[in-house]
């Protein structure tokens, strides 16, 4: 298997993301082309030790910044590293595409370069969150803005065989989140997908509020990428906001202090529990190649886990999947053509 | 002042509703008609010493679950404790409506018995919430699913006019919750949403990811009701999840169990601070009458506070305030005469 590693995203790149490519590498069979600054890049790799015949670099000036519009940097810049490795999976020259960087740029890449798998409508971001009880997938998290219920039937899909091959969760359940229980809660494209996913055969539990989200008693969130990436920052917002005001009221005090000393331990383990960027990274689920993003902040120990994130994806042949899959459930207007 | 109290409403009804409007009368100089069942009322009634001539009882047999379909149990249970205080408003027999039955009737009630102040294209519901550095409310917060541009524009005037005169806050700022700060993020509602608010006076401080909604630095948030329910539910649900897992780590040995011993009053101090349920109700803003919906959970303390915020409400004249400024912002394609 081929990886094609972009070298320059990320807040730590490129020197976590060739520490992490090069564990990477370590544990498994795989080869890798980094793309990027050459130079910056050998200068990272000659602080390891790894087989030489495996890392190759594809060298790309360009950076794309999160800053920029997406689908303009993906567009203009074609010698940046992003669309360098996207290339790769394009034409064949690599399986999988691993990137820590802009997620807006990465998706619309996924998209445009190595494009959408025949019969999907839209390529979805599917992060992976724990939660109290279980992990939980979040499909749309963030990508897809405008949706119609037809997508969210193929992110059930989608999700739901990525957590069957790639993380092993037999007949996972999924639900659509909205802000009552009741079928006829919601607005017009949750009524709508409330219907077609109760027509398809999955274990579909109906609508899922979002207090009930945390627990992770539902294996798929199923959503428009509005709601996901508000689920998604929510999580991340409250949970930091509720151990800022725990630390204000500890340094209170002596006694509160001391207690806060005693607890350290049992607020790491859940700090720990709750932190989700060294889970492997966010697939993009729908494109014709491998797309893993890297949480923007990963360290070494992070970016490798999404590099094997992508070998789980190959060797599950989680895209023949997808693609086999796709066809066979009811296709309503898809506008997979048109766009 | 003459405030309409719905008897039968929340889950403690009706003794935490008695308790609450009796004190409230206590407190406040208002004569209060509760209606509900008459026999269950009196003998709630007959627990306490209160001026006699302040509250009566107006007989309503049929009570509205939440269970029910909101607009549905509206039209049809024309005998309801809500519908029948709902109508005291719109027949002008009482000034203000306060309720902490089923939000969803409350809110087709608002609208289809009180009715809209002419110019305002929808009732919102806006919640005021405990948040790190300061309260924020979110407005609409479920009760209108799918939104136009110009609603979100007029809930913000609607909150901005809410937070100056009944809470006091001075040229609130506003923010417009979406997936990025930048301008050309989001959906296409956000989008054409952002260009309202930036050309209007308001304290516009443009997009706010959800991620830093709990801070409580905006004051106003807006959005359409998905995203204002699943913001508000996640604030809820993030909190309680830590919490749980926190308890569960704390039981895990005598050490911690001695931690969680001395941070008890820390744990407390923080639940309460980011428990809205006795923070006075949320008001539905837009209606020709005020509205205040109680916590479905109220106790009588809260039940109090529902009913002196909307005396705050009325002392504030926030009808008319609406009522003035709604003419004043740019009406594009209204439909409030349509609907």
């Amino acid at each position: 298997m081929i990886i094609a590693v972009d070298g320059m995203g990320g807040d730590l790149a490129p020197s976590a993301v060739v520490e992490g490519t090069v564990e990477a590498v370590r544990e498994k069979a795989v080869n890798v082309i980094i793309t990027g600054r050459e130079g910056q890049i050998k200068e990272e790799l000659s602080k390891y030790d790894y087989p030489k015949d495996r890392i190759s670099i594809l060298d790309a000036p360009e950076i794309i910044t999160t800053e920029e519009s997406p689908v303009m940097a993906v567009r203009k810049k074609k010698n940046s590293s992003l669309v360098k490795a996207l290339t790769l999976v394009r034409e064949n020259k690599a399986d999988a595409v691993v990137s820590a960087g802009s997620t807006g740029a990465f998706m619309a890449g996924a998209t445009l370069i190595v494009g959408r798998i025949k019969g999907v409508d839209r390529v979805a971001l599917a992060p992976v969150i724990p939660g109290k009880n279980g992990n939980f997938m979040i499909i749309d998290a963030g990508a897809n803005v405008d949706c119609k219920p037809q997508y969210l039937l193929q992110f059930s899909l989608m999700g739901k065989i990525y957590l069957e091959n790639v993380l092993k969760k037999k007949n996972p359940s999924i639900g659509l989140v909205n802000i009552g229980v009741e079928e006829e809660k919601g607005n017009e494209l949750t009524k709508s997908a409330y219907k077609l996913l109760k027509n398809v055969d999955f274990n579909f539990v109906g609508n899922v509020e979002p207090r009930d989200i945390p627990a992770g008693d539902v294996d798929i969130l199923v959503c428009d990428g509005m709601i996901g990436n508000t689920v998604l920052k929510m999580y991340e917002g409250v949970a930091l906001n509720l151990f800022e005001m725990l630390k204000e009221e500890i340094m209170k005090s002596f006694r509160t202090k001391l207690g806060g000393i005693i607890l350290k331990s049992a607020f790491r383990e859940i700090k720990n529990k709750m932190d989700y960027s060294e889970y492997g990274g966010s697939a993009f689920l729908g494109a014709r190649g491998i797309c893993v993003k890297a949480h923007g902040s990963s360290n070494g120990k992070a970016f490798k886990n999404a590099v094997k994130r992508a070998v789980d994806c190959y060797d599950n042949k989680i895209i023949d999947k997808i693609r086999s899959e796709i066809e066979k459930i009811p296709q309503m207007e898809s506008d997979s053509i048109k766009k």
